[in-house]
């Protein structure tokens, strides 16, 4: 059986049926169903719940209404416009920065407090006692984290940047932006990750800016009574997604203090449209992140914040080593580099394993997952206390600038079960916050600090803790366990060279995650920046880019980036950037099928009502005919959307006649703007009487007259690059021969899907 | 009169008169040479001497032999295709990256040795022969740069950034990327810095690699007999485009030895389209380009390169100072924002006025070029000999770690005039290298090394012969010029506030050189990495991040950045990667003109040829008419190079029939690949005979049959977007109604200039 991945769906399936996909105005044929259904990465065909998963609209509808608009805007118009996206930026940059800030905040100060009570437990010498306290935390603040989840937004498990890579794709699955997921993503993130699991709060901050984002673009929450009337102009997908994309950086720079890299990490990971204006706009969002973190950091230096202190805000200065390194250390750096890269790729496919493992769990309902959720956080609690017994203690070096063994709940000698003047320092890695040990694994000043042996149990512990908690029911970031995996991996590997190396196992540390980064991410410029900006050491920046192209470049040969791999696994019809090879053999006309529905210019309302209820196509080709014309004519494409508003209005007339000047005084395109998903008029809302079903509708006002269109001749290949490169929905097939009814198809985001085209053609050469 | 800038054209004007520009298949009407002639932007419509401004084919052109040769190709193939493509980015890296070690290595000797005996014979108290040593010294070097670029490549005059600007766009101006504009591009670059003159060698170091890249990648130069078979896979323009976004990125990268600084430039500012992949690939040549330095300068630093010592490859390493700002700095930093802002438009204003004048003159010929250069070149040696004459001696402060006043050739205290024990602190910055000056504006260890009227001198200087000197026939980049001038200024300003802020003047200087540069380059997040990595300070980029904001900002009040300014000047048809707003005010069928010439798929030669003669067209649509078929029908689109290299064949029949299947086995597709610019077989070199003139020719395997195509009522703006997302040359407007003549015209690149259309439409209003 294939995986069924829920995340998207409140208490329900993912459904890629039928009726749930196909968005232009034909029937499929069941033999297309039959074909499909083999393929691997459709998940859950059968099955009644539908969980929308929707195109989203990137081209500008030209209709008679929007251009009425355009011709009467003024200037003042415009200018409110630019400023407001300006503003927009502004609000999103401001609040990520808190939100960032505050998430930081909440989870030094609980977590703090959770080390602090057992470290003085542990002084006591109640070992009991201590584990306890412990692992009850633990469990209540994962509990919690689950529940808020699993109950409120199952949308805001996992890392969320799949899903935001996906939506700026053009594919909006079900409240993946919903101000719930974004209350549950804040708190379950904070949770999760004080409650000692594996998990980052990267990931979900960019999930979370990319919430913030959409909530401030949609101008508010209407179910939650918060709406700002002069957000109104950007209801529509064109320019939210110039939004998300600044909250994706934004939520980048927030989590990392990293503004250049945020930008550059929506531009090479997260969107798939990009304009210089975007990259002008993100700069100023993340710009502003940085201005408000560094202001909130300013104001908590003073000791105002509780327990945040050096641990807030990841920023591993490793500023003070200077690397000078020889032939023998770039040999060192390759090796990382490849070994890193097999691993990185090794860790994608376990999580993939363990991904489809899990959703079988999940799928059995919320309550199901917060027993997953327990299960691991109790034992991620007996790994970290348990395991630091096995080793022993090593007493503190001589002449140290720092306490040792550390008393209060940071520094990385922790004294654990060891003797004054000794400190454990398994203990000091593994039972620690992940920011914490990342930092004592990238710190230079002592070389012994770890053991080969420590590093070894801890980097197997991290790889594996990683691996099964990504997939459960709270918010949880890739990136730390990655880091953690990695910076313990180097840091091994430079012990073992330190005799031979110029380098020292703080810059191996740093190099190791880098590769394992490039292994399971394979970024590469947005990495190489975030790294940087992380750890403050420019010097570094040949060797991390030599490590990141080797570490990608062998796991490409084995997999997937992670995120593509999710993306994928969840069914979510993601269009790559370019188009493969094979569909060079088939052309336009191949892939679409009849019978088409489409509509005459002026149409009569039943017509329209038993199609829209027919079939759940959200484009329909509309066709000027006789009388009006001599011979039939593509006027254009209708929107699903538009028509139900048009038939709300009730304008209909007893006969086939033009209305619509009279429509273009009535209307404007404002009425027709995109509402949130969802949220917007309902077919089922619309309350057409039997006698009007006979009366006629002129569609002419809302129909998009310059749709895009190819010849059914033309490639597939290249109808696929125009339809990834400008960013549509319905893409209209028109035949090349003269005399032929004046449209053919639509083509849509389902029929470029490899698993579609080759369940269509199955003897096709994919190589070729 | 308009300017007319004639850097690109051996011996001759830029022509952008009808025959030369027109691609598509049509006549132009008088009427529209008429309009066009008075726009703003036309340079020199009359003139007899054409200098070629081609289009680039950036589309797959699908036609028979393609798809054949890509259904034959082998998986070794593949690999070999792919291998190759990293062989070319590694090579590209590797000689980009030499030749910038070299520019430096040969402009510290050369400078060095000439400041070394200035400073000699002043400190013997010759003063006349010291001025006559380094007036001579200048006017030698910027003789011989001034007579290489006038006489052998003017396409290698000026900054170069714009040219390949214009080449990613898709224009390939004359000779741009030719061997002999590498040649005089390097050592031009190294006679001209060496010489004095206030011009950088970072945008040259861009020309360079792109020139680099494009002899790499079309396999060396056939007319130096230097080729290399092996590369014979790039003969398209779609892999040269990716090459020479790479070069360009490498020519960054070596420059400032920013690696991540060169793939942003490259992204914001160079490339018109880009992928992933390519991210990818530049930045691998960049690492490479970052790892030959590194290499180099180790090896240098044991003194085996000569005086190539500290000043080389700037990096101006200013990481000991900790910012610390308050709320008076950030204001401080706004001020420097707005007026930096300023300041940069008013640069790019008067370089574009000079720029204008100078064109009168060099429009006169090659020794009026070299005449102009002698000027500047006297005007700058006696500018940086003389004005410090003018300045007191200050007295050397005690205690500094460094020599005081310097007597060797670099350090920021010369002794110029000045009695033992005192320095001059003018001749300090203007008799020096550039580099130098710079590297002593932004050092923080003496806050008051220079006083407040030498840093106001020194701005002026430099802010006026900054200007002055672009335009002149040397290589001269325009980073250098407003980094100096940007750092003065903001030293100045620091020096002013010393007693209210918390920044040094250092870190102020480093602003000033940021708001400088936002405000006349108008990039972001480029310069923003790339000044971090030259001054190696990750603390001050909140602080450079606003001051960049707020000078673009502002600067884009006034008129646009000065790279699109000199494209704009020189005329080159750069497509926007956003359409005007007005377009929407027009469809694709209001800016074709007839009469169109078509080919039938069964052509005869005669028709072919006489079309070739009397048009300068590069693209024919062909039309499949009766007996072949029923009723015409548009079969593709067909490129005049390919035409030429198919007649030449002389495969005609006596009779009207089909004879692809022949050609096909004769023909490969490599056999059409497009050789470099001028270098194929031309129009003049067939040797058609008359009788040959009546027989026939199928055009059916060298047809494009997937053009893209638009209905003719499809609207401009719309139109617009897809020829520029989608890199097109000809774009195929085709009738909305059925029955008539299957294409209406040809969209290419010049039916979307503003000026054609406002030209064609002169009441349109612009701003709606």
């Amino acid at each position: 059986m294939e995986a069924n991945v829920d995340i998207e769906c409140e208490g329900g399936k993912i459904e890629r049926n039928e009726s749930a996909i196909d968005e232009r105005g034909m029937i499929r044929q069941p033999l297309l169903s039959k074909n499909r259904i083999n393929t691997s990465s459709q998940i859950a065909i059968v099955g009644s719940n539908v969980c929308p998963i929707e195109s989203l609209d990137y081209e500008i509808i030209e209709n008679d209404l929007f251009k009425q608009d355009w011709r009467s805007r003024k200037k003042v118009q415009i200018l409110q416009y630019v400023t407001l996206k300006w503003t927009l930026a502004l609000l999103i940059g401001l609040s990520t920065g808190l939100v960032g800030f505050f998430n930081n905040l909440a989870v030094e100060n609980i977590a703090g407090f959770k080390f602090l009570l057992t470290s003085q437990l542990m002084l006591q010498q109640k070992f009991y006692q201590a584990f306890l306290a412990f692992a009850g935390i633990n469990l209540v603040l994962a509990t919690c984290a689950g529940v808020l989840c699993a109950y409120i937004a199952p949308a805001a498990a996992g890392s969320g940047i799949p899903e935001v890579k996906a939506y700026l794709n053009g594919i909006d699955a079900h409240s993946i932006l919903a101000p719930s997921t974004l209350f549950v993503k804040i708190f379950g993130s904070i949770l999760g990750v004080a409650a000692g699991f594996v998990v980052g709060k990267e990931g979900p901050m960019v999930h979370t800016g990319a919430c913030i984002a959409n909530l401030l673009g949609q101008g508010g929450s209407r179910k939650y009574h918060l709406t700002w009337k002069w957000l109104r102009y950007f209801k529509n997908d064109r320019d939210r997604r110039d939004l998300i994309t600044c909250g994706a950086a934004a939520g980048v720079a927030a989590a990392f203090r990293a503004p250049v890299g945020g930008v550059l990490f929506a531009l090479e990971e997260v969107a798939s449209w990009w304009r210089s204006a975007l990259l002008w706009r993100t700069f100023f969002t993340t710009a502003v992140v940085a201005v408000v973190l560094k202001s909130l950091i300013e104001f908590c230096r003073s000791g105002k914040c509780g327990l945040f202190g050096e641990g807030g805000l990841i920023m591993f200065d490793i500023n003070s080593s200077k690397p000078d390194y020889n032939m023998v250390d770039l040999l060192a750096v390759t090796l990382i580099g490849v070994v890193g890269g097999i691993l990185g790729s090794l860790y994608n496919y376990l999580v993939d394993k363990v991904l489809r493992t899990y959703s079988m769990i999940n799928e059995k309902g919320p309550t199901f997952r917060v027993i997953l959720v327990v299960i691991i956080s109790l034992l991620t609690s007996c790994c970290a206390y348990g395991i630091p017994w096995f080793t022993n203690c090593v007493p503190c070096p001589i002449d140290l600038e720092v306490e040792c063994p550390t008393v209060g709940r940071s520094g990385s000698y922790k004294f654990f079960q060891c003797p004054p003047g000794h400190y454990n320092d398994l203990a000091s890695l593994i039972l620690n916050t992940n920011d914490d040990a990342i930092r004592s694994l990238l710190s230079s000043t002592n070389g012994d600090e770890f053991r080969i042996t420590t590093l070894l149990v801890f980097f197997i512990s991290m790889y594996s803790l990683g691996i099964i908690t990504y997939g459960i029911a709270i918010p949880s970031g890739l990136f730390i366990p990655v880091i953690l995996a990695g910076a313990s991996y180097g840091r091994l590997v430079g012990s073992l060279l330190v005799s031979f190396s110029n380098l020292n196992v703080g810059l191996f540390a740093l190099l190791g995650s880098a590769s394992f980064l490039g292994g399971t991410m394979r970024m590469t410029v947005s990495l190489c920046v975030i790294l940087l900006e992380l750890t403050n050491n420019l010097l570094m920046l040949p060797l991390m880019m030599l490590v990141l192209l080797i570490s990608k470049s062998v796991a490409d040969n084995f997999n997937k980036g992670v995120y593509d791999q999710i993306v994928k696994m969840k069914g979510l019809p993601f269009l790559e950037s370019h188009a493969e090879p094979y569909l060079r053999q088939l052309v336009a006309g191949d892939v679409v099928s009849g019978p088409l529905i489409s509509f005459s210019g002026v149409e009569k309302v039943g017509n329209i009502m038993h199609s829209l209820r027919l079939t759940s196509h959200n484009g329909f080709p509309v066709i000027d005919e006789p009388p009006f014309l001599e011979a039939p004519e593509l006027c254009g494409v209708v929107l699903r959307s538009h028509l139900i508003v048009l038939l709300k209005g009730k304008m209909f007339t007893k006969d086939r006649r033009l209305t619509g000047t009279e429509m273009l005084q009535r209307y404007r395109a404002s009425d027709f703007a995109k509402a949130g998903l969802g949220k917007g008029p309902k077919l089922e809302d619309l309350d057409i009487k039997p006698e009007d079903m006979d009366m006629y509708i002129d569609l002419h006002p809302i129909t998009n007259t310059s749709p895009y269109t190819v010849v059914e001749t033309m490639s597939l290949a290249k109808a696929a690059v125009a339809f990834r490169q400008l960013g549509l929905r319905h893409l209209c097939v028109v035949p090349k021969t003269p005399g032929k009814p004046p449209i053919v198809g639509i083509l849509t985001r389902h029929d470029f899907m490899p698993d579609h085209i080759l369940g269509l053609y199955p003897g096709i050469d994919q190589h070729k």
